[in-house]
């Protein structure tokens, strides 16, 4: 019997490619596993016949889009992750997901190998390798645009040559990787940076410069889970295409950034992800109001390390499992709701409603009902700043034999540390009584 | 000769009303120290008068504008800074300023105790007086509103009782602090964080739903330092004026939030920030071209310590300065162009341009000239991976007895530590050729 | 009916003398709490008797040691909880347990106010205070030494006028607070900070310079707990306390430092923990073979911030729960047997054993065996050290002008951040082949 | 003119072989660098007659022992480097070293080509290429261990073959590299993890075991940098090298452990550094006394980074340049005098001393003179755990219908997240006043 290769399909040129070069020089039968994760755009049918029509002996087409969003999705949303403070971590999400179902394939269909279209170069071919080397260490990875050395040329030379049943004459300029959380773009002319993205690189958002009228949505958290939306019950998938829609036709969530990339270059992307900024703008704000502070300051660099970490393609590391049990523990109590107007590319918190609010209106009004207890400050300052202080006092007696105004300038300015910002006059008015 | 009392002036009411009340309590003269920290408002001129009508015995302006844009404002641009990834520091960074400078006035005339309007129950306080305990241990504080229980009510009261030369009919419902870097309401419908803000909250910024043209604008940077607006070299005082202006025109440097409070509780802020929040936007993209990676990481984190300390009043602290030798160390390579568009309440980085850029044409591109060396990769991939691949060895050893492909999947999701979320059917299309 | 106190007692001086004076002063009923903490010392019916003598209407005797060796020993055992890299949190773990059960007292009792007593420079007031705030807000507090300005000698002075049947003429010169994770003792020579511990300041450790023969142990963990010695299985508390007689009998676990308490002052400390410290050393070196890399090195953080927080008297709060979270995660694998030589103060791991190991022999061996690809480690390299190779090459472009060698000189050393290390000449020697 | 190979030359059998099988292979002449780390053994000058007599063109031998104590040993005392707490980053920090002085000899002789004796599976080749591509990326570098698969036998074959000037009889089990800052050895029978080290391992430590008197020493630090040596002005290198004799006489700094290699593995590892374990000592205890609390926190985490930085070959990386600014300016007034005592495998600190000591006697002191204002405490302490009160409220209320008793019960352990622990029966003894 042949070996079999189980090759992550998306329906595109260079997998359907694959299928009988993969047949051919690995002298083996092709199984394709196409997974649905909302990216939308073709009907996923459509694509499974493609790859039988390209020679694949199976072709599965699994509907993993509640799992991605309640799976992936929705932990990426509770650690906040943006990467860099910017990218929701779209294709990041989606690689050990789509892993997990390769692997399954293979078990399933007696696959020895796996297959995926990732160049060398980029992030995709690090989740989808560490994420095998997790899930399926026996299994033998082929790569052929980074192995064999694949370019789109080539493969519409060989698509051509073959008579594949794949469109090859229209050339696409973008390279795109989309799915329920966002859609990323890369193109050539992006490839300069003083060059800003033009209209047509997007597909999820509206212009937000056009003008139009806001849209206004309540979110309603249950333990870091979006679970309604304006009062309707629905599932994290069905909260997240909303979102979409109604994010995106506001101009929401569009991204356009300079990136680290794991593999140690810089690269430029531009991204677009409506639901999932509004629904982490959101979840942002509910933390603000049920979070202690202590917590959400540490929070605050555990999300960014979940983040790197997603990133950089562990998602099945005992990191991501030990900062996920922490970030769970945070969610016990975010829960409540969150009001948000959808504008011009904004989306903005305009109210939010907990039971489990830590915000006492009784210690922050400054109205009747006041009950903070302001002569506890005094003492809490002096101690509060005493480190400070006796760091300071130090310092003073260095100083002691200039003059002492001298040296309270001296200290007063961020001067020494800021040897780059200039110095300017300034005027001193001084009036007498008369 | 009696005492001095060298009080913090701002020319409103509370601060008014404190000349004739302290010189009566404390049996002593009071000398008032006015800072103009680009807060626009009232002519300096008349407040200065103002303090002497009162009863001061002097009465002192300072022009600390530049040196506020230079020493406060471009440090925290350099630190990215802003509290909980929303506040820009604006009263934050205003209090070391006034204490260094209230400082000064006590050596100049002779005081032995300063005075402020801060309430206990605020953070102001807390950076009035950890300034003052660093830069001048020995004066006294007093802090009316604070240690004499002083209301608005009883302050009016006052006034009139003394015929003082100050507006008290009209009840204006807002209390603000505003300076060149921004300006921070609070107001007593804002209490209630679910009710949103209104358009007369704002004064720096226009409505951004308001259709109007969009601003394009180019800031140059050299070392971190904003020193040109689209080609006019401008001090960094002019560079922040100017963005306050455009970026405010277009609806840019809104924030609503609710914060965690240095003396332990959570309120309601609402802010703009016009100029700082678009400085920060371009900052933060000129330091993704130009700083390395695994600096940027650890900057990240650095910066909110940054924000934290500041926040909570240690301006004058030894890790604030500690912290600056590593931002400014940062900075050296922080040069270059950034290319903005101002818009509907967004500032949207569209270009950049750096001499020192660490974007490298030849190795991101796909296209011609592509010199990155994909057969690295794999080496690459293999190793990076290999911690998270040997632990998950283990696990699946652990879980042996039971069915490889149940130990996949168990592997696979977020199950374990993500037991809020629910699971939900998906089907699994599988299609054999024929 | 009166009110009712209900008071930590220890059964010394301070708090005997407290008990009438706080039933005059309060004109109240006082009943005593003391907590078997494992203290050893006074017999605890001894302690329960005398505070009736004292005058309490009531007297609790807790026996809280098995609870405070597995729910405060061990989470800190857990987090290598040791503040500043030293110190193992003794008194710093037991003053949320007191409080748990002085709560309880008051709620059985009817007490409406707690009473403790420390001073109001310390860190177990904020322990004792923040406890209470936490578990019982409504409760009055009382510290007499703190709010009626007691001192030692008004104590002595009092308690002789009273006729109180306790000891008052040896004037002990050690201020001690010990349980069973260790011993905490300060007194007046030790507040020179020059002078150094004599061997009267000891009790749990004997002098690490005699000589001794070694003790050697295993010690077995199941998922971060000690649960066997030497292969019989104990009690947490069992096992602490065999190893604090074991490890103290050789002199381990003797500290001396200087220390930052929460009160904003450095302190002199002298501390014991032979059983602590013996089990921090194993626990962590059974860590380094059964943790992964990154989730070692994220850990040693949050090791870090647990020790911070529970020395800063907040147990109980949000944080440490989602510390305990992340580290609870981190134990599931921390199973295997550490043997240890305990000799002279030091107590050295020699041996490591554990079905969890993530030590792999055959990646690991320099000799036959070896399965590590070495082939990879080429392209790892290159792209692992890229950020850096590329950042490096902008810092040659800017020195291009100068000559390549004195660049490569330039950026060899430390010299450009170090300016405080002096350069000294070296000798370069060529000898050339003949 | 034939290519040039510049070698990395350490004498040994490994580096002596690659001389003629180089020139051979690469149809090139060798120039070999030896560097004096102050690792002792040899004489520098046989080792440099060696490399002639195995063929070498030249042979350069490089004095750097000062350079490298003060450049390298210095600032990884002054970060505290210890990597994952325990390894004083011996081999890491002499390789960026070795690579700049290869670097100068490869511009002096002409050599394209760089080569070093590292294998493939170890963290040194990291830090070589990294250096090389950081200081002259465009040398072409050749490992032969790794690239050609060498391995010792077939050196000893190759040796005895060419008839090469060196020993090949005695079969050495030890893998040892040694400099200044210490001693790393691997072996075969260690690679046991449960082996315990024999006492042959060790060579600059005497057995901590052994019965001897204690030794004293007092080391003067300015600004970071180790000065004297009971009060004798030394350079680094002499301080260092006067402490491995003195501390190793003891038995000071012995290390055995498990260790996170870069490149994916864990490996056991044993190094002995007695004078960078007892100089690290003091430079800890002093920044204990003269470096404030937030600060001191805060460079913890910075340490750590540094550490695992140039643990992982990242020496000459813009992340080392930030924190070495970090670093430099905490030891501003990391000044005074450190007193130590050396016995039996322990640096004990017995005394501290310092004019830029942060530790006042007034404030910490319970005796006479305390100038602590105790009052202010009770303020302090109550802002202080504000947000933990309020978190406690929250869940209190939550808890509402269940006994308040048994609400303080749920909250009062580590219960919830510490499922591992068992709970276990306490007795809880009550008296009554009779």
């Amino acid at each position: 019997m042949p070996d079999r290769v189980v090759l992550a399909y998306s329906g595109g040129l260079d997998t359907s490619v694959a299928i009988p070069y993969l047949a051919e020089k690995m002298n083996a039968e092709v199984v394709c596993v196409a997974v649905d994760l909302g990216q939308g755009g073709e009907d996923m049918e459509l694509i499974q016949k493609r790859a039988l029509d390209c020679g694949a002996v199976e072709s599965v087409v699994v509907d993993a889009r509640e799992e991605f969003a309640a799976d992936f999705c929705v932990p990426a949303l509770q650690a906040n992750a943006l990467y860099m403070d910017r990218y929701p971590l779209v294709s990041s999400l989606s690689r050990p997901l789509i892993v997990k179902h390769l692997v399954s394939a293979a078990k399933g269909f007696g696959g020895t190998i796996v297959s995926h279209g990732c160049t060398g170069k980029g992030n995709d071919q690090v989740r989808f390798e560490a994420g095998l080397a997790a899930l399926a260490p026996d299994l033998e990875i082929i790569a052929p645009a980074r192995d064999f050395a694949w370019t789109r040329d080539k493969a519409i030379e060989y698509a051509e040559a073959k008579g594949l049943p794949i469109e090859t004459s229209k050339k696409n300029p973008f390279s795109i990787d989309q799915n329920l959380w966002g859609r990323a773009v890369e193109t050539g002319f992006l490839e300069d940076i003083w060059n800003g993205p033009t209209e047509e690189v997007y597909s999820y958002t509206a212009d937000p410069k056009q003008s139009r009228p806001a849209d206004e949505v309540v979110i309603t958290f249950e333990q870091g889970v979006p679970v309604k939306v304006d009062g309707r019950a629905l599932t994290p998938f069905q909260v997240i295409d909303e979102l979409n829609k109604r994010a995106g036709a506001q101009g929401v969530g569009r991204i356009d950034m300079v990136e680290d990339r794991l593999v140690g270059i810089k690269s430029r992307e531009v991204y677009e992800a409506p639901g999932a900024i509004a629904l982490i703008a959101a979840h942002k704000e509910l933390e603000s109001v049920t979070v202690e502070r202590d917590l959400a300051r540490f929070k605050r660099g555990a999300d960014q390390r979940w983040s790197e970490l997603v990133y950089d393609g562990l998602w099945f590391s005992p990191l991501r499992n030990a900062l996920d049990a922490l970030i769970a523990d945070v969610q016990k109590h975010v829960t409540g709701e969150i009001r948000m107007t959808l504008h011009g590319g904004n989306a903005t918190v305009t109210g939010r409603r907990s039971d489990d609010s830590l915000y006492d209106f009784s210690l922050a009004t400054y109205d009747t009902g006041d009950t903070f207890d302001q002569s506890l400050a005094k003492g809490f300052v002096q101690l509060f700043s005493l480190p400070a202080k006796i760091a300071a006092a130090r310092r003073e007696k260095a100083l002691s034999c200039t003059k002492v105004a001298a040296g309270a300038q001296e200290l007063g300015g961020a001067r020494d540390t800021m040897p780059t910002t200039t110095k300017r006059a300034r005027s001193l008015n001084t009036a007498r009584r008369r």
